[in-house]
């Protein structure tokens, strides 16, 4: 069994929640793997820099300038951070994004019906490599620049690139993929961290859709969890970056 | 036999000369590693981000801010351009920094007798991690960002990087140690390329130095090479990082 974890931007930008996190993922048994995402640095640095950022529907429209910094940012600045912190708890991690082995292979994405610019869509995965590393006794933590072959570097969304990865080692062996956020799961009311939704089958998505009660968010989240699954994954959770050792969270069969 | 490469910041800096550099490294037979600098991008990064630069002996003073800026640009900008445009050329390529897996680990230099901040000595090298990753057909690019079990990240100049490596890995196999940049080599007359010197001993070097030949970067750059030969490193070679194919350049031996 691999364990597949993406963290995203709100963990990444508080470092006592990045730290505590890692603290747990560190105890986390077997195999693993962390997907990042990048966090308000690059907006930040953007900014600094004088190049303007331009988000769509909470997607950055990516120009050459701003995956300049974004793979900065992501597969230099938060990525060996987050390899040099692991490190130090005594993990013995290498950090990667897609371009290295060609690890995650992607298509540039069309530029219609929205033109994000240099985005990908992830095909591929080169699974041998993160085998061959995780056989060696490595973790891994990856930043979300893929790699086209036609085009070169490009941004992409950290939960696609966690369930492309997911779904590549599925067809190899088991795999578990826990999306990790500020909530502690899926929640019937937003503002109730007790209204937990601890099971989600495809009916049950169907019906939270229909109902709004998953919107915004956590529709592509679910969307792509369950894609996930009919690709193979056995367990899709998602849960609070808080307490990912609890086992407590949404779990999607 | 493993070759070991080294460019500077002049190549890094200069699109056209690190594209064509690139070209002939694709073509050098068997496995092959390559160690870059980072050149005046970090600088530039770091004015933008209102970070001051001071140098000591055309060193970088690195406190935690710089450490941070010279982290994105080393090992995420110019990192992975590099990988991308080697994958891009049909080179099976992994970018890596020193953390990465522990690969290449470092004392934190001491404050006297100058304090160059968060700045590496690299004590021992994963060559493990370099011969799982090329007996895969991978090569790989280095990053100088070492990494201090203590202390975290650390900034490495990249020439004693290059060394360590070429050290780490004579150890199990023959090794030559490239060091590429402006010139075609160890120059009589530094304005006079076909002053070139081809060979140099280590008597040589005491009486070129004596001479005041060899002198200023050079002088670090020998004392590094035939450390590294004392080491083990079958041969060192300073060429121009314009015809690294030829062969022609100034051998240590």
């Amino acid at each position: 069994m691999i364990k597949v974890f993406k963290i995203g931007g709100n963990v990444v930008d508080n470092l006592a929640a990045l730290d505590s996190f890692l603290s747990d993922f560190v105890t986390v048994e077997g195999a693993k793997i962390l997907i990042h995402g990048g966090g308000k640095i690059a907006t930040q640095i953007s900014k600094s820099l004088g190049i303007p950022t331009t988000m769509i529907e909470g997607r950055r429209v990516t120009d050459a300038d701003t995956l300049g910094v974004v793979t900065m940012v992501y597969a230099g600045g938060v990525n060996k951070d987050i390899t040099s912190r692991l490190q130090r708890k005594g993990l013995n991690t290498i950090g990667l994004c897609g371009v290295d082995g060609c690890l995650i292979a992607s298509h540039r994405r069309k530029p219609a019906p929205v033109d994000y610019g240099l985005v990908g869509d992830p095909y591929k995965v080169n699974t041998e490599l993160i085998r061959t590393l995780t056989d060696a006794g490595y973790n891994l933590v990856i930043a979300p620049i893929t790699f086209d072959p036609e085009c070169g570097l490009l941004n992409t969304n950290a939960d696609t690139v966690a369930a492309a990865v997911a779904t590549g080692l599925a067809a190899e062996g088991e795999v578990e993929l826990i999306y990790c956020f500020e909530k502690s799961g899926v929640l019937r009311d937003v503002n109730d961290e007790s209204s937990l939704i601890e099971h989600i089958t495809r009916e049950d998505f169907a019906r939270l859709r229909a109902e709004g009660v998953v919107a915004d968010g956590m529709l592509p989240k679910l969307e792509n969890s369950f894609k996930a699954i009919d690709s193979g994954v056995a367990r899709v959770r998602i849960c609070s970056a808080e307490n990912i050792a609890s086992g407590r969270g949404t779990v999607l069969e």
